[in-house]
């Protein structure tokens, strides 16, 4: 097929299109400044999209380390090359498990079959991976527009805070968080957007971008400000997307979650968390258990400056840049799944997502 | 005088040089990217410093304000001038009450004297309050250190985490919350600062460069990680400045604070305060009668890229610019003031300080 323009991803809001064994994906390290649309033809190309962010979002580097065990078959489907597929797109990024959860599914759909067959068999279960991915967020956004719908206020749109992005940008389709925030778009239900800069990364731009080309109102502020807003009763519920959950329903999601989950609590505002099955890891009893991954420091360094000019702190300067926090299930109200919001404790996951609890507990 | 030099300044940790009529100030829009220091010889000058924040901090921003009427007086020291300086300063920003208190303090001290004796007398007692605030900075940093001690492990630096800057840049000498942190020095304490930007003004490079200056370990981090640093034990207090205390003990400080606190209490983490007594408002009951300064977008619209570069998002995208916040004086571990560490509720204030109780209730 002819290389998709950018409006065959916005119309449709996908991040991903695959055709033809060649996958196209927008370059969000470069969005929304600028447009660029990667071609990955082989499965190191795959992989250094997941590993320097050209995509992120946890669904969304589950559905492209699955293409990219496709595309690595393509060239060599013996059972070497497949392991050493499966470690290369596994060592990409630590935290989200649905990277690992796809790569096992795809590796489970090939390894009995005759290595001639195994190449094409990846592609259709890496096309089968995001098809249901799609299916999954439209789920979504119906059980989370159900759940904050419950917190509207009569007198104002209902107005809900997200952090980082958690929307098309990061998954195979509608999102994780932002779905129910679609959904409502789409039932008329009016909604405001608190949108978090998301420091050190800025991927709340990206959310910015995706509520702006969607037309949805929207007001965007420094993560600092999530405190105030909530005191001040201007925020009806929080909802943020996730990169594991742990089975007793702890949340590893983008740094700075954690703070916003507090002063829900403080507050009394619901705090959701919204992800697929694929995002939770009963091998995980707590959050202490999750991998937080650790970044480069000049994602740290590199500082706004307050008229759109920037600098880069020198490298003698020591900086921390650890990706992600981890929320305790104590301060999550529910978690919004394809199967419907769930208390976020290990019965109210296992009862939901029994055969993942039990395929867990088998390893 | 010869305009200062930079050393001057930094030798001493001295944000200002008042001498013959001039004051000069480090722009503290500019650093820590260039050093540029200003000739404010009239009043106008000041009120634009402290409105631009080419200088601020609670503290230094009462300092300049005094400084500011005399200069204003040394034009026009008649009742109508008096109090048109008055209002103006005032005006210059909401939130720090410290401006208020200097300028009701100026006011008294020369309001009863004939016209010809008040500049020289508003000079005096611009360099009183100087002076004094120097003195407080250093008792604050006395009680501040006994503090923080008592939470230092034996396996490690003391580890402190701060917020904003309010080190000597903020006040007229060694700071606030940062005092402490040069006594620990001046005494051999080893210590380490975790060091938060502070979006979106990033004052937290301010902090960075004066750490850097005196040579104390410290490591810059997004203000996002303060929670998954606090949960992760790698630090044992937290302290920051205050712009406004109420007579309740609820702390108006940089917006993010109150994020800080939440982190705090849900670990078992100490978060004081540090705040000469000019910061306290008797005749505020609570924090939520505290005015919340709205800066412009433009601030917020700066983002920083992930190289050094930075973008501005479009004017259309709607921000929300809230320079402050409010921490409940539930959150509050202790009050270090220049009388010692007070616990932060109504009594705990009022005893330290009667007489300015005593006044707020006269009014």
């Amino acid at each position: 097929m002819k290389t998709p323009t950018l409006q065959d991803f916005t119309a449709q809001r996908r991040p991903i299109v695959a055709a033809d064994g060649v996958i196209y994906l927008l370059d969000q390290t470069r969005l929304p400044h600028a447009v660029e649309i990667l071609a990955v033809r082989d499965g190191d190309a795959a992989a250094h999209a997941i590993r320097s962010m050209q995509i992120r979002g946890a669904p969304l580097i589950g559905a492209v380390a699955a293409f990219g065990l496709a595309l690595y078959l393509q060239k060599n489907a013996g059972a070497a090359a497949l392991s050493a597929a499966f470690a290369t797109l596994a060592e990409t990024r630590p935290t989200a498990i649905n990277l690992l959860w796809a790569l096992r599914r795809m590796q489970a759909a090939v390894e009995a079959l005759p290595e001639a067959q195994r190449a094409a068999r990846a592609w259709a279960e890496a096309q089968a991976i995001l098809a249901e991915d799609i299916a999954q967020n439209v789920s979504i956004g119906g059980h989370g527009l159900a759940a904050l719908r419950e917190h509207a206020r009569a007198d104002r749109p209902l107005q809900v805070m997200t952090h980082c992005n958690a929307g098309w940008l990061a998954t195979g389709g509608e999102g994780t968080a932002i779905s129910p925030i679609y959904a409502a778009q789409a039932a008329g239900v009016p909604i405001h957007v608190w949108v978090s800069e998301t420091r050190p990364r800025n991927q709340g731009l990206l959310t910015e971008w995706e509520l702006r080309q969607a037309g949805i109102p929207h007001t965007f502020v420094a993560d600092n400000a999530a405190g105030l807003l909530l005191r001040q009763g201007m925020i009806d519920a929080v909802i943020v997307g996730a990169d594991r959950i742990a089975a007793n329903g702890d949340v590893a999601n983008k740094i700075g979650t954690y703070l916003k989950a507090l002063a829900c609590a403080d507050n009394g505002v619901p705090f959701y968390v919204a992800a697929p099955g694929s995002t939770f890891d009963f091998a995980c009893p707590d959050g202490n258990a999750i991998p937080i991954e650790e970044r480069a420091g000049s994602e740290v360094r590199s500082v706004a400056g307050a008229t759109g000019d920037a600098c880069l702190l020198p490298d003698a300067v020591a900086v921390s840049n650890y990706g992600f926090d981890v929320t305790p299930a104590r301060l999550v109200a529910g978690i919004v799944t394809e199967r419907g919001l769930l208390p976020a404790s290990v019965n109210g996951l296992r009862q939901a997502f029994p055969e993942a609890a039990r395929a867990a507990q088998e390893c």
